[in-house]
């Protein structure tokens, strides 16, 4: 059993983005949440964290209406350098009017129409944090997914669904499966599956001895209790341990994708 | 085994276009071609009749060029009416660009990055030609996708991957998979599916014996023979026989799905 930790990645890509600021590269963050989200309490401590270690200015707009995100996005609109870091979920009316406000070049989330329709259309530049974080595993410890089955379990835009594509275009062979889906089909996909992704938030569909021995598990998940979507440590070839695993990865990610989005490659 | 025909869809589309019409709407078409693109030209000459009959004006640019395929959107999108159907292969150096510069209102074919985003975060509005045909045949048979397995063979953002995420909205469990899956895993997976979708344009790839007797199978390619990908009607619960299944319902959907880009639902 190998432990795929996400920490030697996450300190490559923290380089990545301080060699960029020593050439001359900056962006400006502008982080929009709710304060009454306890969902992203968590995320939004952890990107200001590091962007303030990183030496980059952080705007911090606590929202609490539709209009007053809105008013936070115009603000950040007059900035050229802006990159936007929406802490989600927002709890406002409508928080996909706010996130299509986001001009493509500062949606470090990835989830305009735009950057959305770009990774839906090849281009893996547009990957979310997550999805991202899942990639930067699976190439740095030389997963191989080409003709493997992969089985997806959540189809969120941020998580599940990226993280499909993104296996589909290293040549898996990509389910995706749901709340909708039994249990006893899930479970029976899972067991015969060489690579298992957890992104749907929930603990218990899966158990034990629903693990293939022989299958890699990537757990991106995160619950109360600190541990992920599994909640325990499969048997299996390797897998990604929570915490440890891809959490420490995405917060790096995003930061590193806001300035890729605005200074290219 | 009960065949899925097309023909009293596409009679209900067509109906639905006149009456638009005759409430007043109407689209200015532009058809984009280049000559050379023998696999376009079948696909051609169905849009420009059927427009021609509905009574749309249709602007034949013909193109074999870049430059000169850049210019007649340039040309296009002068025309606030204008809806532009690109026939692929275009065969020029960057087909993509081309589409990205068709307004979002504009692009019948739902290929731009904005449309295409806007489709991947699950507004079936804006599904493809093709994937908004299947979708119509499974409500127009009420075909249950909830919680059925689901297979596609072929990932073009044209016809496999917008169907996925069609069958994914309706709940299925989708698997995608394409020629680099082992035929092993591919007609084995077929075998076992509730609905086996054919959307890569082979032949060959699904035998008579990897069909699952109690499973439905949407057959969306057309080959030189005039038959589907499949090259034979398959011993199943149902299935869309080729021709008279997808195809007939793909271009009258086309100019629906330009309709109402322009004016809404």
């Amino acid at each position: 059993m190998i432990s795929l930790l996400g920490k030697p990645i996450k300190e490559k890509i923290v380089d990545d983005i301080r060699s960029r600021i020593s050439k001359g590269q900056m962006i400006n963050a502008y982080i929009i949440s709710n304060p009454n989200s306890f969902e992203a309490s968590s995320y939004k401590k952890l990107i200001s964290d590091l962007l303030t270690k990183l030496g980059i200015k952080v705007t911090d707009s606590q929202i609490s209406s539709q209009e007053e995100a809105e008013e936070a996005i115009s603000e950040a609109n007059k900035d050229k350098l802006a990159s936007v870091f929406i802490c989600r979920p927002l709890m406002v009316e409508d928080e996909n009017r706010i996130i299509e406000l986001v001009p493509a070049s500062a949606d470090a989330d990835m989830l305009t129409s735009v950057n959305s329709g770009r990774l839906y259309k090849g281009d893996m530049n547009y990957l979310t944090g997550t999805s991202s974080s899942v990639e930067a595993i699976i190439d740095y410890y030389n997963i191989p997914v080409q003709g493997r089955k992969v089985f997806i379990i959540g189809r969120s835009i941020s998580v599940g669904l990226p993280i499909g594509l993104m296996m589909l275009k290293k040549n898996g062979m990509v389910t995706y499966a749901h709340s909708k889906i039994s249990l006893d089909d899930l479970r029976q996909e899972a067991r015969k599956t060489d690579i298992l992704v957890l992104a749907s938030g929930k603990r218990g569909l899966i158990r034990k001895e629903d693990i293939n021995p022989r299958g890699i598990v990537i757990d991106c998940g995160y619950q109360e209790d600190g541990k992920g979507d599994l909640g325990f440590d499969p048997e299996c070839q390797m897998f990604t341990p929570v915490p440890g695993g891809v959490g420490p990865i995405t917060i790096s990610l995003l930061i590193l994708n806001a300035f890729k989005l605005k200074f290219g490659e």
